[in-house]
């Protein structure tokens, strides 16, 4: 589609999303300072940006604006952002090490990670009804719905839930998928079709198989992020790794072993690939992310 | 401009904003049972409802309709349950007690209370999103533009991290009511104006007018706090009296005195009172709970 290299592509995505959530937070010399300077050290300069990527991969299905894309984009990551500061709370995975730097409330304090995590969140809704990401106000009005629904109680805050009653238990591999699908499905699959959303409206088929592409690359995703925290160490992770065994949390690979978890990823990519086929080259990135997602070391 | 009293208005709104709430929070059987449990108990069965009231008092100056007027009550009101929630917190002000009953971290536990609060903020945005709740999407989309502007770092909960860091300080007048235009001010100040525009829509000075008596209230509505907590006991306020001096933040009484409390809360009223007289009968349930506001004993 375009003559740059994936990694080219990705890497301008990468800088333009640090770029645009830069301009999309409050500046740190805003009242109240502290908690404005809290807020971009929790968003700003790191993470793999898998959201914004997916975003903007998803919006050249539709040929999306990359100005309404960085927007979605932003949001999202500000949804995303909001939930790892939480998810790293004392009361909750009580980690103190995230994307190879102190978590907030171990650079700041809990009080202010409390309030960094729900002050982003509001943030995300306030930056995605701050401008138009759509044709229409109904759809924008649809799509802060879709953001919401895939961020709330049914969505990634109650796979949350899922996950903290799940602590010790056997799940099945159902179950498992269950928890995942909500915890870190649902704003993955809300990243692609938010993204598909920005530009112009594509049939009822194209949209529910890319809501299905979504759903498996959401899946995917938690594949293989058990899979590397089983492998990888905490300096290629940026985060502690073997958190979840040593929590003692199901993972598809305590459920499946190593490698037929491996294959699962395999056979969840070639499914994705095999849809986003019937979309010709307006799916390169999208596929160059896919194939991505499951080869990726960290 | 009704028949009805004004407590028989006031137990009316109270009552439909419980039946609304209930039906807007996720049923407590649908997974994760627990987190919504959890939400509605941190939600229904309790409180003033002073900001649904505002809501649907400001909707008689439009001529709103109950429908709209209930759907934007309930995204402020869960907006609202969500800082308390949050602000309850160990982290935070670690207080056991809570209209009346046990806090969410404790009748639950505290992962459950941080995610509570995340969720119920998300619901707000979902609800408010979810139906029309003015006569143009446009409209729509800058009211939850309104509702996060109000609930976010340079709304409430940036006033939350300035009361944090006012706490053994020695602040000015002018530092406290910053303080409170924030923390308590931001979303009272936003009933109104979001209540308002659920109607007809009214001329720039009409709302330029009524914003501050929205501004004045949710001041207002503070002093009265203060004074209450210094005077209440425990038993009335259904939350645990005289915290704010035993924790040693300023407060209105602490820096003028209860005498002088007492005379600017009148002052307040006067003013807000006087401006919504130009507004004729449509503004006497606004008026009436301006008065309500201060004379009210808990």
């Amino acid at each position: 589609m375009t003559a740059a290299t994936f990694s080219q592509w990705m890497s301008d995505i990468q800088q333009r999303t640090e770029t645009a959530l830069d301009c999309a937070l409050p500046a740190a010399d805003i009242a109240p300072a502290r908690l404005h300077e809290a807020m971009r050290y929790a968003a700003l300069g790191g993470g793999k940006r898998v959201r914004p990527l997916l975003v903007h991969a998803a919006g050249q299905l539709s040929g999306a604006t990359p100005e309404r894309l960085d927007r979605v984009a932003c949001a999202i990551e500000m949804i995303h952002a909001y939930s790892l500061v939480h998810d790293d709370m004392p009361c909750m995975d009580d980690d103190v090490l995230r994307r190879g730097k102190p978590t907030v409330h171990v650079e700041y304090d809990e009080a202010t990670a409390l309030l960094v995590g729900d002050a982003l969140q509001t943030q995300a809704f306030l930056h995605i009804a701050d401008a138009p990401v759509c044709d229409s106000p109904q759809g924008q009005i649809a799509m802060i719905r879709q953001l919401a629904l895939a961020s709330g109680s049914r969505g990634m805050c109650g796979g949350q839930a899922i996950d903290l009653a799940a602590v010790g238990l056997q799940l099945s591999l159902a179950e498992l998928e269950f928890m995942h699908i909500h915890k870190t499905g649902a704003l993955i699959r809300a990243s692609i079709n938010l993204g598909v959303q920005c530009g112009r409206r594509l049939g009822d088929n194209e949209m529910a198989s890319l809501d299905h592409v979504g759903k498996v690359i959401g899946l995917l995703f938690q594949v293989v992020d058990d899979i590397l925290d089983t492998e990888a160490d905490t300096a290629t992770l940026g985060k502690t790794a073997g958190k979840d065994a040593a929590s003692d949390k199901p993972t598809y690979v305590s459920l499946l072993g190593v490698n037929r978890a491996r294959e699962l990823a395999e056979e969840m990519c070639a499914d994705a690939l095999g849809r986003l086929a019937a979309f010709g080259d307006a799916s390169q990135r999208l596929a160059e992310l896919t194939r991505y997602i499951v080869r990726r070391q960290f």
